[in-house]
C-alpha cells in the first residue's frame, strides 16, 4: 500500500514554547542554545524532528525531556508553521506547542542534546533561530487570550497560592497593573477558588491567606469558558 | 545543506472542515466523496498533500478550489493531527483548517479532483474516512468556543442580516434555543451592530430591520474578545 504521492516530502519537527512563572517581575521562557547548523550557537525553542509513527505531542514531550529535562508539564498544541524557506535545510513544517510550568516545582538543566538550556526573561530575549520569534509571539498572544477565558493560569502557580501571587501572574501575563480590590472582587466572582483557611509560613511580611483552585469548578470553567473582564 | 535527519519522513496533508449556514434548521458541512483508495467511495473532508514549498494555508485553499470550487472564504487553522496509523498508507500528519461560508454567496459544485462534493446537514452525516470524524468534532467545539468569545459568527451571515437570522445562527451553532428578548438585549450590549435603517424586501412576513456589523468595533472585539454569556 504505497503512498500515492510523487512529491518529495517535507521534514516535520515539533517546537515548544515553555513559559515559566515565579515571584519575579516577568514571565520566563525556556530556550536552548543550538549545537548544530543551521543557526549553530544561536538560541532557539527546544524541539526536533518527529520520529516515524510518533504522535506529535509525544515527540514534543520527548524533545523537552532530552533537551531540557522538563517532564510532566501542561502542554497544548499552538499551531503548525509551514512557510516556505523557514528552514534553510529545505521544506520543513513544524508543529508548535506551548507549555506552562511553575518554577517552584521544576528545575531545568541542559540535557545532552542541547549545548545549554536556560530560562530567559520575556523582556530581555536573545535573537532566536528560524521563525521562532513569530512562534513565540503567537504563543504569548494565545496565552493572553486563554488566561481571560479559561482558568489556564493556575498551571503556572504552586498548588497553594496567595491572591497576591495570582494577581501578579495576571499582571505579568497581560503586562498591565490591576487594582487590588477590583481584581479580587472579579476573581472571587469566577467562583473557582477554595479558601484553605491556612496562612503562608516563613514569610517576612504579614502572612497571607492561602488558596487552592476548586478542581470540579475549575474543570467546569475550562469547558464553558468565562470572560475575566479585567 | 542536506537535512541532518536520517528517519523516513511523514507525508503531510491539509484537511478542511467547511461550515455553511443558511436559513435552515442546522449547520451544513462540505464533504467530498473519495475517488482513490484508501477509503475509495467514502465521504471525507476536502484536502490533500502539501506540495513542495507550499505554505499550509495556501495548500488548504488550493485543495478547496480543486475539489469543491470554493474560494475566498474565512479560513483558520484548527490543529495538526499525527496519531500513528491514522492513515493506512503510512505515517501521515495532517494540518486541519476550518472555514466558514454563508451559503447565500457561495455555490458548490464538485470539481475534477473529487468524485462528488456536497453539503451535508450536521445532524445527519455519513461515516467519514480516516480520523475525519475526530477532526470534525474538534472543529465544532472550537467553533462553539469561538462564537462565544469573538464575533466570528458574522462570517456565516450575509452582509445585511436581521436579528432573527443572527439568533438562528447562534441557536444552530450552539444547538440550543434562546429567548428572543434576552438574546437581543445581550447582543446589543456587545455593541458591534449597525442599524441600517433599512428593511428586508420580498418577504412574506412583516419585513424586519436589517443590520450590518460595525467594522471597527468588530475588529476591536476580535482582538480583546468578549463573553457572550447566553
Amino acid at each position: 500500500m504505497g503512498h500515492t504521492y510523487d512529491y518529495p516530502r517535507p521534514a516535520v519537527t515539533v517546537d515548544c514554547v515553555v513559559f515559566g512563572f515565579e515571584q519575579t517581575d516577568c514571565l520566563q521562557v525556556l530556550l536552548i542554545q543550538r549545537q548544530l547548523p543551521p543557526f549553530a550557537g544561536q538560541w532557539a525553542l527546544p524541539g526536533g524532528f518527529v520520529r516515524p509513527d510518533e504522535a506529535l505531542e509525544q515527540a514534543a514531550r520527548r524533545e523537552l525531556k532530552e533537551e531540557t529535562n522538563v517532564t510532566d508539564l501542561f502542554l497544548e498544541q499552538l499551531k503548525a508553521y509551514g512557510q516556505p524557506h523557514r528552514d534553510p535545510r529545505g521544506h520543513t513544517i513544524t508543529v508548535a506547542f506551548y507549555a506552562l510550568v511553575n518554577l517552584w516545582d521544576h528545575t531545568i538543566k541542559a540535557a545532552t542534546d542541547a549545548k545549554q538550556a536556560r530560562w530567559w526573561p520575556m523582556h530581555n530575549l536573545p535573537n532566536l533561530a528560524f521563525d521562532h520569534e513569530v512562534i513565540l509571539q503567537d504563543a504569548i498572544s494565545t496565552l493572553r487570550t486563554t488566561i481571560r477565558h479559561s482558568p489556564i493560569g493556575f498551571e503556572l502557580l504552586p498548588t497553594k497560592f496567595t491572591l497576591t501571587q495570582l494577581q501578579r501572574l495576571y499582571e505579568i501575563v497581560l503586562d498591565q497593573p490591576f487594582d487590588k480590590r477590583n481584581f479580587r472582587k472579579k476573581l472571587l466572582k469566577l467562583d473557582i477558588l477554595k479558601d484553605l483557611n491556612e496562612k503562608e509560613t516563613n514569610v517576612a511580611h504579614r502572612a497571607a491567606q492561602l488558596y487552592q483552585f476548586d478542581q470540579s469548578k475549575y474543570k467546569d470553567r475550562q469547558k464553558t469558558g468565562f470572560n475575566f473582564d479585567l
